[in-house]
């Protein structure tokens, strides 16, 4: 590993996004990413956080049309109430803060607590839990659905809207919106290693993939010999077309990512993406955007996840509306 | 590996990019990726290209700003020139074509013969080829240095001249300026695995990283035990200052570059930067602009390297100039 110690991991990369990045105040002490003109818009404040390990995603999206803080947690690990109470404190322009949560047991406990805590302090706060994972209903880390690749398309749409001026009851009910409407499928090829533990965080044998795991490595639905990029792409997709079909909306556009998990070359991600948008063409899912590269990473995992968000032509315009942030950028 | 078969990766890829990208023409046939209105500006045209498994190197970078086109060859392997002298008649404006080669044997071969092609169709072609490695002197595919993560830079800005309306000649220039400019130094700390081979191309035993390795698993100048990150970015930002000192420009500021192999974490590559970043300030070297994450990769490749380019005034004003790629996106 690319490392100094374990114990330092967190904190080397937030001094190396300080060093990259004048454009975000950077707290490598209190692990927070803020946006450095949060406040000067009088904006709605946006704020997402939670175990490192999957950048680019949170910090990496902090920035004009997107997040207006992140907090990072070790890797892996919830961040604590404090960390998210200063972010909200320091973004907080009058008009209140999103809480952007993944479905993950210590950060649903953790933003609660902040919350709590900013509403005595008098911040108006309102929370959206991402659960986009179609996997499996429970899991090591989750009670519920876990939150995965469907977050950044909860951030940068709630993001923009905030950036339009919107008041805090319609950023929240958008990003409510983005989540009803997106779903996720993940494969891992091969497992993630943590810096602590120094050895991969589940068995995977060369020549196994698991359907479904999350983002962590956590067990999925099943566990199978090598299938083709094909063959999975139609697993993934087919998972998340027949959950949407169940419970969300049915017809109209998607944005389609393509999110590799970390040590996936992109010359594969953009072959899968190729199967993805062929299947998707075959089943008369218009493609409106697609989106390909690595966004919500599981350290050093192999293997890919699939999300779609059936949008609505407000959703695509706030898609479309500028973002520029260190791991998304466009229209600016 | 996330692939339908070893032989319809490159293909496959192609297609994904078609799907992904609707303001680029892939032509997946001849291999060839075409920024849509590359003539219709009548801009000089800038075409790069070589062996796929270095994505998003060269045809995510082919856009507004940047590439004109991209040839794509097999996995570590040089398209053929037949592709790049089709890639060069579709972006010939009246005004030139400058070819963006990377210093290895097949490429500088290939890229010649095409060059001889094209004029003889009546094309006015320039070269610059890239060999910003300083690692070691001479390498298995290579006559002289390789080419590596300085290719960006000059992509960038001879892209950045093109889009502007300068002419051929200097266009070449300033991408030459970027190669005198350049240096580059890098590190595997695991072995990437090519689709055709499926087994590593060179044997890295866990614990032991490659000091000054190539962009294709080539030997550096050392194997050793495992390092800090610290250590690591010592020794690869001195090697790369101490030459700069000896033969190109030993003052300025530095565009730097930290970019990933393909398979190491952000998190990672984010603290290697910190190092990077306090080394150059130890070293009273200010760093003009910084890029951190995966640009010039080596399939699955482990590990990381640096580049530097010492920028003038006019340099730095190309670097930032708009730039609208599938990879790399600013100020538009």
């Amino acid at each position: 590993m690319l490392i100094n110690t374990p114990e330092t991991v967190v904190a080397d990369a937030l001094r190396g996004m300080a060093a990259a990045h004048p454009d975000l105040d950077v707290d490598v002490t209190a692990r927070i990413v803020v946006r450095r003109d949060a406040r000067s818009g009088g904006r709605v404040g946006v704020v997402s956080g939670g175990g490192s390990g999957h950048e680019p995603l949170h910090a990496g999206f902090v920035g004009h049309g997107m997040l207006s803080a992140a907090c990072a947690g070790e890797v892996f690990t919830s961040p604590v109430p404090d960390q998210m109470l200063k972010a909200a404190t320091a973004v907080d322009a009058g008009r209140g803060v999103l809480f952007v949560v993944k479905n993950y047991t210590g950060d649903v406990l953790n933003f609660d607590m902040a919350a709590e805590l900013a509403e005595d302090e008098g911040l108006r706060i309102e929370q959206v839990l991402v659960d986009d994972d179609v996997a499996v209903a429970d899991s090591l880390y989750t009670a519920g659905r876990r939150g995965t690749g469907a977050t950044l398309f909860v951030e940068k749409i709630a993001g923009a809207a905030a950036e339009e001026g919107a008041p805090l009851e319609r950023v929240s009910a958008l990003a409510r919106q983005v989540v009803e409407s997106s779903r996720s499928f993940g494969v891992a090829l091969a497992p993630c290693t943590t810096p602590a533990k120094g050895t991969p965080t589940f068995e995977l044998p060369a020549g196994e993939l698991e359907l479904g795991v999350g983002i962590h490595g956590e067990p999925g639905r099943e566990r199978r010999p090598m299938m083709t990029s094909r063959e999975i792409a139609e697993a993934a997709v087919a998972a998340v077309l027949d959950d949407l079909a169940q419970s969300g909306p049915a017809a109209g556009p998607v944005l389609a990512l393509v999110n590799g998990m970390g040590a996936t070359p992109l010359l594969e991600l953009y072959g899968f993406h190729a199967e993805v948008a062929r299947i998707l063409a075959e089943r008369d899912v218009p493609v409106a955007r697609a989106l390909v590269g690595n966004y919500v990473t599981s350290l050093d995992m192999a293997g890919c996840s699939v999300s779609l968000c059936r949008v609505d032509d407000e959703l695509l315009r706030l898609w479309d509306a500028p973002v520029q942030t260190a791991a998304l950028r466009w229209g600016r």
